[in-house]
């Protein structure tokens, strides 16, 4: 397994060319820039592919490329840093250093190396501190400047609409490597779509149909998202993956790397709950469900198109990356041609029925913004992501996590305690034993817990959950914990606006 | 503390006596009998209280005997039993002792002494198993036999709708004095009313919003329990507890027994709840809530009237052991003219409104039915219950639970996971500590998790929770536990109709 990551190395002797490199990083300026030369829309013309937004591409990898930095030069700075640990001034230049090359400072308590530990647990907390702190830097670089422009949705949600649905959530696999799914490989503003990633794409069904139950209510009640007479539906995606490249080892953990039984137990999931409604709700209440699978060694996707009546057949399916080489040199309107024409012929050679016309319009859409995600890694990872393994940073779990949208950033799991996510978090602990605590680097996990900010007692509520979670994981993975090799942080966010996190005190 | 249970002494030499007794439990036979004698608004002439219903009162008392028998005789029976051991064709003879006592046979192989084991251990598993079957008997007998008349709910329903109630959630204390709360102390019919409890009746606000979705949602898209356009309420009643006779010890665990913690803590919890449903959804989502505190050395109220708005006052109460004595040979119409103007007055004096007109009979009729329980503890208890303290027979853990109707039958405590209700647990298990552990006996805990009967997949994801709860339990006391002082039990229940408990295999 490959690990860019772990080939970084900061130059100490070079700091002076590097200097100020992160410092404006939070604020609006470096964002606004890029954005005002880029313009969500402009489509390439020196591209083969007519449908590939290329300056929609080099802002993403803009954002990538410094986002992970933040997290990527941790170890390598600290570890310099700390071997300067016994010249005089220590505490003030270490934090001077800290913020020359990562932006970010610590208490400078932090810099005490308690008599009690030793350099070692000094190390992990140290470590793990400045993740955290680079975590809520990033949040506020995501919620307040917007980077992924994810705050527009006006236009998806008005192409979802016109396919008849009112509300999207998605569950992907919680592998890291499906961290990006929703604004790269999909390319949807993150605001769009729920999101609930669950190993395997083991989603919980009845959690599902609360969040349904809510969806609906607030249609017949306040109208929002549209009025309940609108014979609109609920979008449910669930997304397992797999690697063509390394099948065997680097498919999906949760089903020991079986791409056939990732496929149908998110195929099962779908329909357990897409049968929960209608038969708890009565027939008018059918929900629209859509299953996908990633190849994470590319991004390229296959695509399960439902038959007239909404349902998937696991043999049935196109691939976008047949179909982006099979646009190569067309047109932007001929390309859109052959993709409808492909996802009917799908069925048909299938003897199954085609879909909705207006369903097939949003999946057509669908793929070709996978489109410029083809091109996005043939662009700059040579069509082959180098990590195509395991090389999450941290790992989030609780809800929420907007500001994670980039791959290999971050392995999450929905939940709302570990004792039902238990499945999901012992996957992330196992990767995570490979990526960090071989190398004595600690597992930082990050908790998030949402609130209501309209409602009086809701931050409360969550402040409590977010304690209950922390406690039970460092109860859970005990012996971690115990030598500090599991360190946590709680985070509040009031998911009313674009509001970053708050770290819990 | 008294209790009673540990006085009974089941008497061998008498058996021939008792021959039988408890054969024709679970047919419908003998209920029917009394049902048949009773008539459910028949009230006395005799009594000097006109309002108590007399045979009502008889057909209760009748219920409670012959079940709580059910579960007492279960340990004089046991070591009976086991001091025959050496007897020749033991097992059978010991299967055919405990159908004439206690009703129930166990499979052979279950008196068969495993050889890795200790008398000590074959006694409590034998125990919890008889435990464990007597329950799935009451309940078998509950659902089929309706003995309370609990499945009948046209009238008290008729009542709350006047009262401009479309569904009632009670969260009583999880303490088993409090158990019969709704049966009993109200004299509610069971399917009226949802029934949580927690300790210190602590109740979950998310997930009392949650399912206040679920029910206003109904009524949007099916009409029930009423149409949504009708101007109706949910009301959400939180049930405190203390004890008059030993304030300082017999009060509530969960608030160290202090009756104004338990209390306040009660009404901010009303008060978060419907905050969050008024801010989250907007002015026309009032809830009503209702505060009510029980005297459990006889089940007398403590009933705070709301006012106009219909917000409590803890010092703004009525009691009804008074207005039960001074009802004393007044007629019923009388009486309750009483009633409804001590209920403007208890405002009045406190410089309040007056609630409304329709809250306040509705008050007025709960009132009423308390006076039948007064009555019930006056002659069946001589005013005072012997166990003023804990005498619980087992702790119920999950959901449903409605076969519980009785005093000090059950700590029940409704979770969805150990990590969220673990505080309740905790205060169960102290509590049983002292009850079962001291005297070598097992804590038997059963657990519930209901399905929908409708949705297929439901019972699995049912099945799948019962274990990971029973999982999580076992984890939580291990001690108890690895030594059998802890013994578990799985049920599942399709609670859209009146079907009995199902035990998990």
């Amino acid at each position: 397994m490959l690990n860019r990551r772990r080939k970084k190395q900061i130059e100490f002797g070079k700091r002076s060319q590097r200097k100020g490199r992160y410092q404006n990083l939070g604020s609006a300026g470096l964002q606004n820039n890029i954005l005002s030369e880029v313009g969500s829309s402009s489509l390439s013309p020196h591209n083969t592919q007519s449908l590939v937004n290329v300056s929609q591409n080099e802002m993403l990898r803009d954002y990538e490329s410094r986002t992970k930095l933040l997290f990527d030069d941790i170890e390598p700075v600290l570890k310099e840093i700390l071997s300067h640990q016994t010249r005089s001034g220590f505490k003030r230049w270490a934090n001077e250093q800290l913020f020359l090359h990562l932006g970010v400072k610590l208490e400078e308590a932090a810099w005490d190396m308690d008599e009690s530990s030793n350099s070692y647990s000094f190390f992990q907390d140290l470590f793990s501190q400045i993740v955290f702190k680079q975590f809520l830097r990033m949040s506020e670089d995501f919620f307040n400047n917007d980077p992924l422009q994810g705050q527009n949705r006006k236009e998806a949600e008005e192409i979802f609409r016109e396919a008849g649905i009112h509300a999207l959530d998605i569950t992907p696999c919680a592998d890291g490597r499906l961290a990006h799914f929703i604004s790269y490989v999909l390319r949807l503003p993150y605001s769009v779509a729920r999101r609930k990633a669950h190993a395997g794409a083991l989603f919980d069904v009845s959690e599902s149909v609360r969040n349904w139950v809510f969806i609906e209510h607030s249609r017949f009640r306040e109208g929002m998202p549209n009025n309940a007479a609108e014979p609109t539906r609920f979008l449910k995606m669930a997304v397992y993956h797999y690697s063509k490249v390394d099948p065997s080892h680097q498919g999906c953990a949760a089903h020991g790397s079986d791409d056939k039984k990732a496929a149908e137990a998110a195929k099962a999931k779908l329909q357990d709950f897409r049968q929960a409604i209608e038969n708890r709700f009565g027939c008018g209440s059918t929900v629209e469900t859509m299953l996908i699978g990633l190849n994470t060694d590319n991004d390229t996707l296959k695509v399960h198109i439902p038959n007239q009546q909404g349902q998937v057949c696991l043999d049935r399916y196109i691939e976008t990356d047949q179909l982006y080489s099979n646009a190569t040199n067309m047109s932007a309107s001929e390309a859109r041609v052959l993709i409808e024409s492909e996802i009917d012929n799908c069925n048909l050679q299938k003897n199954s029925t085609i879909p909705r016309p207006e369903l097939k319009k949003l999946i057509a859409w669908l793929v070709t913004n996978n489109f410029s995600q083809i091109q996005y890694v043939k662009e700059y990872e040579q069509g082959l992501y180098e990590d195509i393994g395991h090389a999450e940073r941290f790992i989030g779990i609780g809800n929420g996590f907007e500001e994670v949208q980039l791959r290999n950033l971050c392995y999450y799991s929905f939940l709302d305690t570990i004792e039902e996510g238990v499945n999901d978090i012992d996957v992330g602990i196992k990767i995570f034993k490979g990526l960090n605590v071989k190398r004595g680097l600690p597992i930082p996990i990050i908790i998030r817990c949402d609130y209501d900010g309209r409602v009086p007692g809701s931050k409360t509520r969550a402040v409590e959950k977010a304690r209950r979670i922390e406690k039970a994981v460092h109860s859970r993975y005990q012996e971690l914990s115990s030598c500090g090799l599991l360190q946590t942080m709680g985070t509040l966010r009031d998911n009313t606006g674009a509001r970053p996190a708050e770290k819990l005190i």
